[in-house]
């Protein structure tokens, strides 16, 4: 083993967060880290926090970092934000919030830019989570805005997803929440405190009802929190101990670890996949020519791309 | 030409829906007809419009159907919906409000789900784009959430994006917006008859200013709207109108063109040469026994992908 993957396996910070920027940077040596790394990961609980913007998600994520820091867990947050499609940088907007812990050696938090890396969100996330997850980090909490399709994917893959609602929101966000109501497994009334938040209640227990409650299932409970007060805090990181339980108890722990190396390995694949062939047909100046004639309409891009992947064949040895 | 690809060309509803919706269950024969339909496309307005929930997008949608149509021109929409991932439906919100137009025959609504397509949102969202361009809609508009990545991608292939704002809505809403702020064209600040529009007005206006303004290059302008009330609106059209007019003169609109054939050609390439990848090593047996040692953890799945691909070798005739 490399000395720099050891050292993450120790839980140095320095050498996760490098393996993690190389990750994201698409350098090899992330990846050659990772390979040494995966076979230890599994072990943490990794956590997704989602809901639409204003719900308080950060403050949250802030206040869950406090209430297992204090259960004496070691806590790591990626932190997904919508970033700038040109300047390539993520927005921080309220990650200052979360800087108390900024000098806790027991907590890590990170950022990560919704564009402009290789492979996409949801594969950089992954990777980032399997990396925290060999260092050791009991919880990795992953944060995200939570409205489009690659933070879909980026819950789905957690083992606890937590929906953070809030009271008094409009139409369209109801009918966001409605989108990821059902791949929920604890619910969030945050801001409880807020007018309105009896009427937001009673829709979601509604809302939650119509999904059934089913002997022997998990049935996701709703909390009310007020974040910044620190309030229902311990309920909540109770309410994801015990969905943690029975996902264990189960066998869905198991399933769940799974899956997401299928899910993983199919977006490697696809990227390993396009890399090869680019770069073969590259090589060949093939690739070069082609792309012109899609771009000056010579060629449909459909079978441009059929041409390109037809001339690849299998060689299996076995 | 295929009688079902002359008759979406000619303009036929019923002909063009049913290649759309055969491209989004991934059925060959939908990317038969679009392969046919493709030449054809190309002269179309594509619009974008992107902004946080709440900022009333689909009410402009609305009016700026109504406007359009007013000026002659024959309209189509692709709404892109948060959708269940368990379901699989697209969760229709206030669609409905463009009900109104469902029976001119020269208004195409059409909505569609941000999961379970085969090649994601971005391609998907592409093909009907093409379909509906190559049938003779004048305008195609594509109005989506916008906050994730695959959204920012498809405001990104529009010519012109519109980028909506409100009043009032939260410091999360600010910086989602500033993701978003740097790929529009035009700016709309909607619901302006509510208070706190002059406050929101200026920020908008200071991060406009922010962003520069360069002599003889596009000013995206701001303009105000209360779409409920269909205020606003001819001015918005003019801008809309103004901006392509700009990309013609400029001659951007030949480049975006190009470029939105090869985003269109790298994404298929992706999807192709998985699935070759994956045929090819199922019918020998090779991809099945893989993926059950990376769900039992016995490989990691970057090894995994790397052996898998690497059976594969290119072989140009050139």
């Amino acid at each position: 083993m490399s000395e720099l993957a050891q050292r993450a396996l120790e839980g140095h910070v320095a050498s996760g967060a490098r393996i993690i920027r190389w990750l994201e940077d698409g350098e090899r040596a992330g990846i050659e880290a990772l390979k040494e790394l995966y076979p230890k990961s599994g072990r943490a609980h990794l956590v997704g926090i989602t809901g639409p913007p204003g719900a308080g998600k950060s403050t949250l994520v802030d206040a869950l970092i406090a209430e297992n820091r204090s259960r004496g867990r070691r806590v790591a947050v990626v932190a997904i934000d919508p970033s700038s499609p040109f300047s390539g940088g993520a927005i921080l907007g309220d990650r200052v919030r979360m800087q108390r812990h900024a000098t806790d050696p027991d907590v890590f938090i990170r950022s990560m830019a919704t564009r402009g890396q290789l492979g996409g969100l949801s594969r950089s996330t992954f990777e980032a989570t399997a990396v925290l997850d060999a260092m050791g980090y009991d919880i990795v909490m992953v944060e995200t805005v939570g409205v489009g399709q690659d933070e879909l994917e980026v819950v789905d893959l957690a083992h606890t997803t937590l929906v953070v609602n809030v009271p008094g929101l409009g139409d369209d966000i109801q009918a966001i929440k409605a989108g990821i109501l059902e791949v929920g497994d604890v619910f969030v009334l945050n801001k409880a405190d807020r007018s309105g938040a009896d009427d937001t209640e009673r829709a979601l227990l509604t809302m939650l009802h119509l999904r059934g409650v089913i002997e022997g299932v998990w049935a996701p409970p709703l909390l009310k929190t007020v974040a910044v007060r620190e309030e229902g805090i311990p309920e909540l990181v109770d309410a994801c101990d015990a969905h943690r339980a029975d996902l264990e108890a189960s066998g869905a722990l198991e399933g769940a670890a799974a899956t997401r190396g299928e899910h993983f390995f199919a977006e490697l694949l696809r990227d390993f996949a396009v890399e090869k062939i680019i770069a073969s047909a590259t090589a060949r100046a093939f690739y070069p020519k082609l792309l012109e004639s899609v771009r000056a309409r010579e060629i449909d891009p459909y079978t441009a791309a059929e041409q390109l992947v037809s001339a690849f064949e299998p060689n299996f040895d076995d």
